[in-house]
């Protein structure tokens, strides 16, 4: 497979802690709800899933965000619940009411009736993939994902979205060797299914460890962290093109725990906007010329309800607390890729994410000069 | 106003870094609908306001968890909404939904029509803690408490329960000044609040920022613990008895932010399930003979839907994760204050709970003499 070389790689080069000219961003789910043409889609896919099984459709609003916003990479359109859907849960979304699966996964026999899934089940996510990233024509690279296998297991046991979960975390506790079972069948899937997006043009991986944070202290590295790390050693480390793929890890609520994560075979920690960068990179993001990972994240969503001046304020309190980044072309040392510390709200006003976008990439040039 | 005198000082030892003979153990939201006897009391009461304003049913209910367990506290069943509803906004508990305001406070006019409330309307408050503190009859000690003023802010904005905090943090982002104003409020609200639960007998006060978790890195410290500290600065060192009152700060998703909250004013912090006790104890629980704050947490209350031999394994990993307390009996040293690391499930059995009261209380007896 062959695609149009890249012109903007300013994530990529973030990514590998490269100097760059300025702070590249991408915005977690920022093909969504927020946009009424991406709504427009959806009413003609007529559900969810029929928008993110659809090829054309999938492309058609992954690449509606760059059209408004110099955005410095593109996101597959899918959802993280694809891969236990493929074992043959039965996902569904009611409307207004967020995911289900028909079966749960809660006892022994259905826990014994999981297995990796037939990629071909999947195979629209990576015709997706292929077809998207023709489609950019270099513009941007794109990034691939999965779900976690311990946000995964959530929604297989709890069967739905869940305020407490209670039923997930009653079988950690009470049965801990079939939470295991089900995490690495989860992790040995999701790593399939990363490698065929690598394969089918994925550029860099993001593993969304959505539910990580929900885990007490020690049951955090159990039963995420360890899992996470078992797909990363199964990974891919070179894409279609010959260039290496980074690999990113988001634990929404892991800053507590950003010592341990430190530890993982990864290029990119994301961060939620609990942490912070100023600190985290301290920890992880290493020196000009010695080892480290960068950093992405991390501003709060809710700052894009607030009129653009005050965006602009929240834009410099970020970068600040990263402070400078590297600029030695000759080596590598700590970057940060800006974004959200979680998805962008389906209320947010779209010409708030321009004085965002703006704001970065205006104060991060403005930054490097000083 | 005299009282009994104390027969168990466990708990209030424990918050003043004095050695105890094993680790004191109560647990957020004892009184509660897991308890078959509460839920005869509310349906008695007719609703959760007719059982939180009467006293001689906020008396049975406080007391109930004691009759069943031996815990080392009470702690006064109230609600932290208390506060607002005195100052106007209308309170109350729709059946199966959670608490909701009649107004809510999101311009201009409405924060200028906020003051601090009359406390004759929180007057049931104070009766009820003098009556359980006679009920108690010097059993244990009786904890007061109040939501921060953050938190507080939180439901008053939102006018009821939130998923995204939208409404509160658009109007912090936005109008910080407006924020500012609410907060200064609220904490001369809570301070006085709390300060009469004192002169009404209550041993020791609980601040619970409940929500202060969902704030960025940043603004945490300027929308929620300013206004702690603030809280803080105004209480009353001194009880009925002419006791010291220890202060409990607890801020839900505070482990990240914890080297900030040892700069706190108070006694003890209280954790939840993510934070490593043992990492804390290093940030803020001093050395023997030198200064420090106690610790209270944080075992995850989903543990108590496992068996009772997991729940004994799961205290015992909470209990080594602080390590063996001080138990020089001649000077103050860092102390273990166990709780659950968030409210008690109303779905959890009451046997399990038993379960977790004996480990607790065995374990921690074992490991001093060890």
């Amino acid at each position: 497979m062959s695609f149009a070389p890249l012109q903007n790689d300013t994530f990529l080069r973030a990514c590998r802690r490269q100097a760059t000219d300025y702070t590249p961003l991408w915005l977690m789910r920022q093909a969504g709800r927020y946009l009424p043409e991406y709504k427009a889609t959806r009413a003609k896919a007529g559900s969810f899933m029929g928008l993110a099984t659809n090829v054309d459709y999938a492309t058609e609003v992954t690449l509606q965000p760059l059209e408004r916003f110099p955005l410095d990479a593109a996101i597959l359109f899918s959802d993280i619940l694809t891969v236990p859907d493929a074992m043959g849960l039965g996902l569904s979304f009611a409307e207004g009411e967020g995911p289900r699966f028909a079966q749960n996964v809660r006892d022994e026999s259905a826990v014994a009736a999981l297995a990796v899934p037939d990629m071909d089940k999947l195979r629209y996510v990576f015709d997706a993939v292929t077809s998207i990233r023709r489609a950019l024509n270099g513009r941007v690279p794109l990034i691939g994902f999965s779900g976690s296998p311990w946000t995964l297991a959530c929604y297989m046991v709890e069967g739905k979205g869940s305020d407490d979960y209670r039923q997930v975390k009653s079988l950690m506790y009470a049965r801990p060797d079939l939470m295991h079972r089900i995490l690495e069948i989860n992790a040995d899937s999701v790593a399939t299914y990363l490698n065929a997006q690598i394969d089918a043009g994925a550029q860099a991986v993001m593993i969304f460890d959505s539910w990580g944070g929900v885990l007490a202290d020690g049951m955090f590295q159990q039963f995420s962290l360890a899992y996470t790390r078992r797909v990363l050693a199964q990974l891919k480390r070179t894409g279609t093109d010959g260039q290496d793929v980074p690999r990113i890890v988001f634990t929404k609520g892991g800053g507590i725990w950003l010592e341990e994560m430190n530890a993982l075979d990864c290029e990119v920690l994301g961060l939620d906007w609990t942490a912070n960068l100023g600190r985290a990179r301290a920890i992880v993001g290493g020196q000009a010329g010695g080892p480290g990972k960068a950093l992405q994240g991390n501003i709060d969503p809710n700052v894009l309800f607030a009129p653009p001046e005050r965006i602009a304020e929240q834009v410099r309190s970020v970068l600040d607390s990263f402070g400078k980044p590297h600029t030695d072309r000759s080596t590598t040392g700590p970057t940060h890729i800006f974004n959200l510390g979680h998805g962008i709200s389906q209320f947010t006003p779209p010409e708030h994410v321009s004085a965002l976008v703006e704001a970065v990439h205006g104060q991060s040039r403005a930054m490097r000069q000083a």
